[in-house]
């Protein structure tokens, strides 16, 4: 997705644009300069700061994507790259930092000093803002909540760990979690097996719609979602202490639901210096990473 | 205790006073009083800046001691009164804080950007260095790292929650399980009981001793905390992506074979970015807080 990010956040063009991931960094980077070109065709000056969003390990001093496990990429130093290509400075953040920046600046969660913005998606990824600061760490990955453990040596995670946050409530542990309670429940299974049309096609996208249809083992499957979920949020807000939770995510989109459970258990279980948080959904969608990287653009780079 | 603390960080005086929590707000102010005359005696000028560390969450800009349970305090403008019986600036720090300070500027994690202090004691605290800067947290609350949850819905905290990292390998959680496991095992459990002088009196440090003097179900409880507290570290630095992980506490001291083990987890267990984290001890040992109160007392407060 690129776009013109205006100085008030609000984006004044918008194209979607598919990227291969086994294009190889050179091919992506031809998509992106030609989405960018397009999308820039409009302004009179085309030396305008770029931002870009990536979902990726990323150092934003340098522009360099250290680590991109879905393009296979390491130490692309794609800043300077674009650079080349534009003519013009090039920013790059991590998506769910832009995601974070932009519900700060722009979204749900404008004022606040102290904000966590927890994606539930997928997977599930987290990043905050601290005393006004985002939260970089010392390799740039603070905030990867989604690989907390909740069951000490529980379900296996994508990740090297087990029992991870992710590996209860990522959109691929519902659909996991499912699958397993169909096989061991195929009577109480049958429907959702049918809606999904195969076992193997369940998702929590089918989860979700089959619970909202009154299907009995999807609802199981939500309620403990929501209780996992519920634990992993109070250790996020004990151990961060953000005013503010951010909820993003296709999950939240489709199970808004998941909030006001979520604040209840803050307040009845984090510490009391720390329940006071308020949970609220992300406001802009799936614009958020790209006006995020607008934003980066527009106060990380020098001026044009 | 109370002390004074050069520019260097060191130690000139030191002495131990008693504190009595039943004294109230009025009775704890006057012995703090007392001590600080006696430390201050030597030294010219008595209008040297004075920084407390307390046990207690605290407003570090106004010097408030919001809630202090070991003290039974809300609201207590320690500051203020300190400062006003003593003709001098004061400084008044949460101690977990002041500890991370004191191992940030002169101890184990000097040189770091991003550190995580992690204090094992008869509770779990933590707090966090990130950028360079004190993690404070919307409410001075950041780093209750003790209180994530590591078993969804598993062991009765102190706190209101459920399953928290402290309710399996705080001191007392060390203890209760040990207790526990007497009960279950009366054969096997005989040898500790003995030692603690009946199942009442285990404590987490007669386990260690029983463990160094090979009995068996003290091996189990000791290993069975390490694999607890491998899940936490692994979800703290997942969580903050510090560069160093800096133990501390009574039961470090105790026991410094967890370091290598946390330190085996984080490498095996964490995410790729986050995986290079050193773990290294604790160096100020108990005067890590009464140092950190120096500092802060130096860096943040006007001088005399």
């Amino acid at each position: 997705m690129s776009g013109v990010v205006a100085a008030d956040g609000s984006i004044l063009h918008h194209s979607g644009r598919h990227l291969h991931a086994n294009d190889g960094p050179g091919g992506v980077i031809r998509t992106v300069v030609s989405a960018a070109r397009t999308s820039l065709g409009g302004i009179a000056r085309s030396s305008l700061p770029v931002g870009i969003a990536v979902a990726a390990q990323v150092d934003p001093r340098t522009g360099t994507v250290v680590h991109a496990p879905n393009l296979g990429w390491r130490d692309v130093p794609l800043a300077r790259r674009l650079s080349e290509e534009l003519g013009a400075p090039v920013a790059v953040v991590n998506d769910a930092r832009a995601a974070t920046i932009a519900e700060w600046k722009y979204g749900a969660g404008v004022g606040a000093t102290d904000l966590f913005l927890l994606i539930l998606g997928t997977g599930v990824g987290g990043s905050a803002v601290m005393g006004g600061q985002l939260l970089e760490g010392a390799t740039h990955a603070a905030g990867e909540v989604g690989h907390m453990p909740i069951i000490a040596g529980g379900r296996r995670c994508h990740c090297p760990n087990w029992g991870c946050l992710e590996a209860y409530v990522g959109g691929w542990a519902i659909a996991e979690r499912a699958r397993e309670a169909v096989r061991a429940d195929p009577e109480n299974g049958a429907a959702l097996v049918a809606r999904a049309d195969g076992a193997p096609q369940i998702t929590a996208r089918t989860v979700f719609e089959a619970y909202r249809a009154g299907d009995l083992l999807a609802g199981r499957i939500v309620r403990e979602t929501e209780r996992f979920l519920a634990d992993g949020v109070v250790g996020i807000v004990n151990a961060f202490n953000p005013s503010v939770l951010v909820m993003a995510g296709g999950l939240v989109a489709g199970m808004p639901e998941f909030l006001p459970i979520v604040e209840s258990a803050i307040r009845a279980r984090c510490q009391p210096s720390a329940a006071g948080a308020r949970v609220v959904a992300a406001r802009l969608g799936e614009d958020a990473a790209l006006v995020g990287a607008g934003i980066v653009a527009r106060d990380y780079l020098a001026p044009p």
